[in-house]
């Protein structure tokens, strides 16, 4: 194989801390919700610089951007790299954001090298990964991968009410091309871990061998209209404090399954939310994972049980359903194999990891042999202003990517 | 005194339902927040009633409405009999609506009887009682009665954004006249009581002895930012559940105060409010009410233990501050006299009793000697759909409001 060209490791830094600021919070952080004016301005910039390193960018009608360097066999299809540009609000400056641009980093890397593949190799950003806006996330590469219909994605909402097809044409994230229905041959998306294993092995790369058993739980509690400041606190039939029973018993299931899954309250909606009103209705929702298929069933059992105790205890109707279900899987053992042995021969520290959150990986796996790339983040910690990725993390990552990048689109070969 | 005429019973319950129509809920209530569009159907048909009566209408800049009937002598300051049109989202047919359309009932009646009396008297519909989508409530009384700058009131904005001001020019409830700043012979609004002592005590009329001890409370938990689906249960510094202990230990605290004081959590805003990010921000809010002031004391001292005790568990900062207080006070005792004694004429169970909540005549007692005179609901019932009235109890309290109505503006000696 032919010597592949270096990684720049300094611009890599420089463009993700560009990046980073648009969007910067007070905090250290980024605040780029899909589709609103920052996420505009970070993929206009995303557009530039691919446009700039001689990349062909396309749009596909639910905002995926591609940024393509052709092969020297056109037809043959092509490798993506990427991941998604949108943040939490906040979030930080690498979840996502470090699959994308270093995918431009492999890019550049070839071009300075003068390097040809075979398959064209394509950038992309996914759009609305996070889901912090609009829901469900991973929805851009769903849409790709066929597992959301188009039409279900476009007519999402925010909490404010706005549609996300219109979001979509006010911030110019419209394109024209179809999404998805074409041949893709490698997906390949490096992010940080958003967990601590790598820290604490001190390692620098892991192959994600499997993914986590999901779904979601929503619960509505109804309790009963009254006057705050004359009912008597014997007769309130008030939905928000068996809510927040519930919410104290879901965490204690949660810490039960620690470290194989977990589960948190984490939306709440109360209504009619004013001091002179007994709450009579609260919406609690909730993100279960476990990394066995037993697992999730046991936190599922268990919340059922808290969920009718309080019901019992109360007097008030809770009513829970689960949606949202995706069951664990196995990566591409051939590519993960590849992960860590390009690791290792740039003498990094690797080893294989579960995820236990989506990806846009998990959407492409339906698609191609996909392989995941997780490098370290600081004390575990993301979807925080304080996420943290090292330079020469970041730099690793770009690296091992580059090596498999090249070799899954095949190098050409240099006449002798 | 001349033989008062009747109150048209019949009338005035064809017009309870008829304004409980506008707005209605499919569970038999209103939902009529203050300078929404239900809000402003109300006022046009209150209007309408008023002028057909030979009522002239004028509206102040806070939105007041105010029907006055010429007394004899033009130059005494009126009698004013009212209360609010607007509801809770949703609340029921009665609740302020009792208030004002009793006035117009009295009024009728002495129309009816050619009745005329010295100082003219004046029916009012204040502006935003229930604090349901503008907070604070009882505000266009307040605003009438000097306690709460006009420029405070206007600026108000509603959860969605709506500004009072723009609220009031756009449902063309903007009045011409100044607000308040005019001198006001007596109060007199009649309310359903919002709980159960007349119902127990099988009486009919209770005249409104003195008020309680409020005040609001707010607190602001602040955990930390990090994914719900990779972030260690044990390593959560999660807002949402500290607040769910707090709105447990408000609730134990309003319940060792019953009867004489109440507290529960009832607002709860959640951020960021998805399933993917640990609620770092949680806002808590409730109203403190209390008849005696060591009680309100004691409800406040117990909620900041428990505020130090949660925060000391969970590591997290929770900032609690109280605000809004108002302090009780004792209701004309000659008007509440004269109210017992004309309901026990004729013929109707009567007694003092307190006000835990606040009405408009709290910020009308600033300005003149006020009565506020209850009549039974069911079980006590109110800010619910369920709230419910007896006909015949409107009645009676229509009644004793023309008796007292008619006695304090002074009825014109016929010629013999
Ligand atoms: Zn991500
Ligand atoms: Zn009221």
């Amino acid at each position: 194989m032919t010597d592949l060209p270096k990684i720049d490791a300094a611009r890599l830094w420089s463009d993700l801390m560009t990046m980073g600021a648009i969007g910067a919070t007070a905090g250290g952080g980024s605040y780029r919700p899909a589709l609103g004016d920052a996420d505009r301005e970070a993929r206009g910039l995303f557009r530039f610089w691919c446009e700039e390193a001689g990349l062909t960018v396309t749009t596909d009608a639910i905002g995926n951007i591609f940024a393509r360097r052709e092969g020297s066999e056109p037809a043959l299809p092509p490798v993506l790299v990427g991941s998604h540009l949108d943040t939490q609000m906040p979030g930080g400056k690498f979840d996502g954001v470090l699959g994308v641009l270093a995918g431009l980093a492999v890019v550049r890397a070839l071009n300075a090298g003068g390097v040809a593949t075979r398959h064209p190799i394509e950038i992309v950003d996914w759009t609305n990964e996070e889901g912090a806006r609009f829901q469900p996330g991973v929805m851009g590469s769903a849409v790709f991968a066929g597992s959301l219909p188009i039409e279900e994605a476009l007519s999402r909402t925010d909490p404010a009410g706005a549609v996300l097809a219109r979001e979509l044409a006010r911030t110019g994230q419209a394109g024209s091309t179809a999404v998805g229905g074409r041949s893709i041959h490698r997906y390949l998306e490096l992010h940080i871990e958003q967990g601590q294993e790598l820290e604490r092995a001190g390692d620098q790369i892991a192959a994600v061998s499997h993914t986590s058993f999901m779904c979601s739980g929503y619960v509505t509690v109804k309790g009963e209209n009254g006057h705050t400041q004359t009912t008597p606190m014997s007769a309130r039939r008030n939905a928000l404090t068996a809510a927040a029973k519930l919410i104290l018993a879901i965490d204690e299931i949660g810490a039960a399954e620690e470290p194989g899954g977990m589960v948190s309250a984490s939306t709440i909606d109360n209504w009619p939310n004013n001091r002179v009103n007994i709450p009579h209705q609260t919406d609690l929702s909730f993100a279960v994972v476990h990394m066995e298929d037993a697992g999730r069933r046991r936190i599922m059992e268990r919340i059922e049980a808290a969920v009718a105790t309080i019901a019992a205890e109360t007097g008030l109707t809770l009513c829970l359903e689960f949606r949202h279900f995706r069951d664990g899987f196995e990566f591409s053992p051939d590519l993960r194999q590849k992960v860590l042995s390009a690791a290792r021969k740039s003498g990094y520290g690797a080893r294989e990891l579960p995820t236990l959150t989506a990806h846009d990986a998990l959407s492409l796996h339906a698609l191609c042999p996909t392989a995941l790339i997780f490098v370290p983040c600081r004390d575990g910690i993301s979807h925080s202003e304080k996420e943290w990725c090292a330079p020469e993390h970041a730099a690793a990552g770009a690296e091992i990517l580059l090596q498999l990048a090249a070799s899954e689109a095949g190098l050409e070969q240099k006449p002798d």
